[in-house]
């Protein structure tokens, strides 16, 4: 495969899961399966408002790329809203909790799938948020830092797995929302 | 103008122009006009062939667009080659040198034009940009310094004309290219 054939895009790459899906699946697996459709349908409703596309899914976690990290992030922020009012009649115990990492990535397409390290990070950049929250790579933020009026928190580098250089990263939550608890 | 009706997408920008197009125009514009003829036939493939699209020109101007940062930036080298073989003949006093910035940006979309910072930055990048160089903005060289074989030289910070932060700079070369003069 020569660099003549392999297509690329620039693409704000979004990927979210829930956290402690197997044991709530664990505890109730067909009140998670019905929980996990709810908020399924407030994601992807999310996603498709802001102009994203669905990737991949798989059990809890979907990946989607957004032809802009300004929306990639609103949508992001309208998920996160949508899921804790899903959450609100819920016991703490059965709250279904999701992380999602945001990375702005020059990625490489083929066909309907995405792939390269612009992907990996945003896998990454979820695995170390925390629940409820939302991680943006510095590529994000360096992009939306002057257009959407936000609660940046500098988490700084971070080492990630499998990825050569630290990873700038954000935590990023609505001006009006409660202060994060510390971690 | 609402944000629901504004449309966003992530762009690498690229802008060109010739270095003292108007002492060329004034000391033989026949021949000026048909030069620049011949570059822009350059321009114009180079920009083509990696996907990139012309948003707009004006005189010895050319801005342009593409999907990929990554293409762009060899897009960009593959001009100044060609512009260097329509040089190779001429006297000094009569070459046509063009300086080059790049900028990724998440830009507003109108019909067909592309507007915002990051178009104004890559504007400034080429204002900067010493005669047959390209500059590239940080968030550009996030993307490809894992991509392309490169020399790399960080020209720090610059402040530009109307941008708030100042922009971090990096000029590009091919590896194999003698080194670029001291400026």
């Amino acid at each position: 495969m020569t660099s003549d054939v392999i297509k690329r895009r620039l693409a704000a790459i979004l990927s979210t899961d829930v956290v402690g899906y197997s044991r709530l699946m664990g505890d109730d697996e067909e009140g998670t399966f019905d929980m996990l459709r709810q908020c399924r349908q407030t994601i992807d409703s999310c996603i498709a408002e802001k102009g994203g596309r669905i990737v991949a899914t798989g059990g809890d976690s979907v990946l989607a790329e957004f032809p802009s990290a300004v929306e990639a992030v609103r949508s992001a922020l309208a998920m996160q809203e949508g899921i804790a009012a899903c959450n609100i009649d819920l016991p703490e115990e059965r709250c279904m909790r999701f992380r999602i990492g945001i990375n702005l990535g020059d990625v490489m397409v083929s066909g309907d799938d995405i792939l390269g390290d612009g992907v990996n990070i945003a896998a990454r950049l979820e695995q170390i948020a925390e629940p409820d929250s939302i991680y943006i790579s510095g590529t994000v933020y360096d992009q939306v830092r002057n257009k959407l009026d936000l609660a940046y928190s500098d988490l700084g580098a971070q080492s990630v797995k499998n990825i050569d250089q630290p990873v700038r990263t954000y935590r990023i939550s609505p001006v009006d929302a409660a202060p994060a608890p510390a971690s």
